[in-house]
């Protein structure tokens, strides 16, 4: 399956992946599930939005009362499965592992002879990144109506299209019921941190998810030529941004925290132009609501006290904010002890499991051990013997939710 | 002539001007300037790099000797004009004043009866601002020889588009030959600081151009996921880039000279992405070389200092300097002398009189204040009563120039 889908979408330049929703490579990526779901007599089914579902109980439709099915339990389906799209110049596993793996471990799990006793579904939400349409884990919160359709189909991307323009979205008025039954998910996703390096092992189980979210800063200012106007003239909204983005810095490294502009917007953007305006987007995570809260609070006020000084204003926009969200505790616990007593680890990134979490589905997460410690980035990576010791780990934990 | 000007180019939303060099709009203006000479008679001549002069006299070829003419001086031909193109939403004034203030000076020099003795002309320059192509006074430079067609052709537009796609350039090998024969050149421009509001006077006179240049800086990071990892774990080049920001303002502000950090590309550019370069422009001038040299070590040294914390990396490139211009004193001084001790003032800015000068076509500037001190800014301005003063100071200097 690596073969198949590496270079899709790849950078001959710099070997990263640049994976946008919607786009040719994500697109492309769609229709290889397909076809790794219907080698495998998996039926699938799209929503509205484009998230997609390859279950194994392909014959039965959904909506059939599993008591109808004689034997087969009553109890909800079972989704495991991630996301296919990537953030700009991104890693080849961050997303794919957990499509790859959920593919993997159905065929592990079948090897083995074991029959569901409940459906069994591989999922690939779309746009998790929100590196298209600015919104994090957009597929999933479409396909549990975290987000409504009314909002998301006005959202657009850097070229102003809509995603209203590129996603049809339901004809009825009504969300998805691609997730209707769903009891359970679980995702297994590459590590995008240091923890499981430092702990020497292949694979950890996820036990909360940090409140984390973006605002954006609108720093207005006056432009002025660059070489006539005098300093002390000048209202620079660039040193109003410079000052912001090392305070963000300074406030995080203190606190243990995460702070990161990573996204910004200069106009006129002329080398010989004082900016008329900066707009930069903050990510900012933190191990509780409250310290989030401090967090950007003492971020805006710097901002704030600096604009001041530079005659500039500034206006901060809460584009999205999520909070802490736990795993499903039975879960954790199940798999921790299944994996021998697997580290047990908190993630600052947001996930699909997260959202569906939040909406109701227990839910759980396994890490792969990637020993660049880095992701969103080319030089994320994994190692073969991790990737199996995930598989291995995911189908023990599927085989104890759906097997006999 | 300002109403037929006025719309082109002009943004609805800001109210300032996008005349990029050889888009439509600047080819617009072009043809409104060949439209403006033939409706007075004048013939125009246009060099392989799309530089232009309006002839006045346009009966006589310009290599024929003006010992042929009778009662024609041998003086050299003499010049005055400026530029057309503007930056990234800039103002109405910067460039095109200077050509229309040449035609209208021209007209009132017919109307009071002025038989030139010498060859009169009005250019058009082209790139003058470097907003395009990256190199100012881009069409002069070719004009004179300064730049090489050679060198030239290869200079990319952020598009990618490359200056010989879009400029057929000499044919022959040859450069322009434009500006055989001129002696003098004379540019009215619009101010683009305080210092004529200062000293409460209409028009000025130009004592010399400060020595400035433009300097890349590479910053190398590596991109990372702006969540999972540790603030200590980062090579984070914005942050580099920010402290180099601040480090330009201080170092310029408390030396009384100019640096601006006001172009940034980052990548990937993405909310929950910790870059892995960013690439920024510094501007910076200075009133001697020394001033300038000493300016951009400290700046350079201080990116150097924070990039060491960071470990990120940090390649400068000097993309063009430009040394200090004084503009011819006799010149000067007649001027200053003519206009009633007409404030006599340095400039910060780079202009095609700069070049011209550089060359040794003895150059001279006139400047017409400017209410706002704003100028690369929708906000530059002008009152008709000072654009007034300055087409009569420029009717007679010309007038002195090439009268009887």
């Amino acid at each position: 399956m690596w073969r198949d889908i590496a270079p899709i979408g790849r950078s001959a330049s710099s070997g990263g992946y640049f994976r946008q929703p919607w786009h040719s490579a994500d697109l492309e990526l769609r229709a290889w599930f397909r076809s790794a779901a219907a080698s495998r007599g998996l039926e699938v089914e799209e929503d509205p939005f484009g998230n997609l579902v390859a279950w194994w109980d392909g014959t039965v439709g959904r909506r059939v009362a599993a008591e109808e099915r004689g034997g087969v339990s009553r109890r909800g389906a079972v989704l495991t499965g991630s996301h296919l799209d990537s953030v700009l110049d991104g890693g080849a596993y961050d997303g794919p592992l957990g499509v790859v793996s959920s593919f993997a471990a159905l065929d592990l799990m079948r090897d083995r002879g074991i029959e569901p006793t409940r459906r069994l579904g591989i999922a690939a939400f779309v746009e998790e990144e929100g590196s298209r349409f600015g919104l994090a884990c957009l597929g999933s919160r479409l396909a549990v109506g975290a987000t409504s359709w009314v909002d998301a189909q006005q959202l657009t991307d850097r070229d102003g299209v809509r995603l209203g323009d590129v996603v049809e979205g339901p004809t009825d008025g009504a969300g998805s019921a691609l997730l209707e039954g769903v009891e359970t998910y679980v995702e297994l996703h590459v590590e995008q941190g240091r923890a499981l390096i430092d702990r020497d092992a292949a694979v950890g189980v996820g036990s909360a998810i940090w409140p984390h979210g973006r605002w954006r800063y609108d720093i207005a200012g006056r432009a002025d030529h660059a070489g006539t106007t005098r300093m002390e003239d000048r209202a620079d909204p660039m040193l109003t941004y410079a000052m912001t983005a090392l305070a963000a810095n300074k406030q995080a490294r203190l606190s243990g925290q995460r702070a990161t502009f990573g996204r910004i917007d200069v106009r006129p953007n002329g080398t010989n132009a004082v900016p008329s305006h900066v707009t930069a987007w903050l990510d900012a995570r933190a191990e509780s609501s409250e310290t989030l809260a401090r967090l950007t609070a003492a971020i805006e006020r710097q901002a704030r006290e600096r604009a001041e000084r530079d005659g500039t204003t500034v206006a901060v926009t809460r584009e999205s904010v999520s909070g802490e969200v736990a795993f499903d505790d039975v879960m954790r616990d199940a798999l921790a002890a299944r994996l021998g007593d697997a580290p047990v680890l908190p993630t600052q990134a947001g996930h699909d499991a997260g959202v569906l979490q939040a909406a109701g589905i227990a839910s759980a997460m396994l890490f792969v051990r990637n020993p660049s410690g880095v992701s969103h980035s080319p030089e994320e990576t994994a190692e073969t013997a991790d990737c199996l010791a995930g598989v291995e780990a995911l189908a023990a934990t599927l085989t104890g939710l759906v097997g006999r």
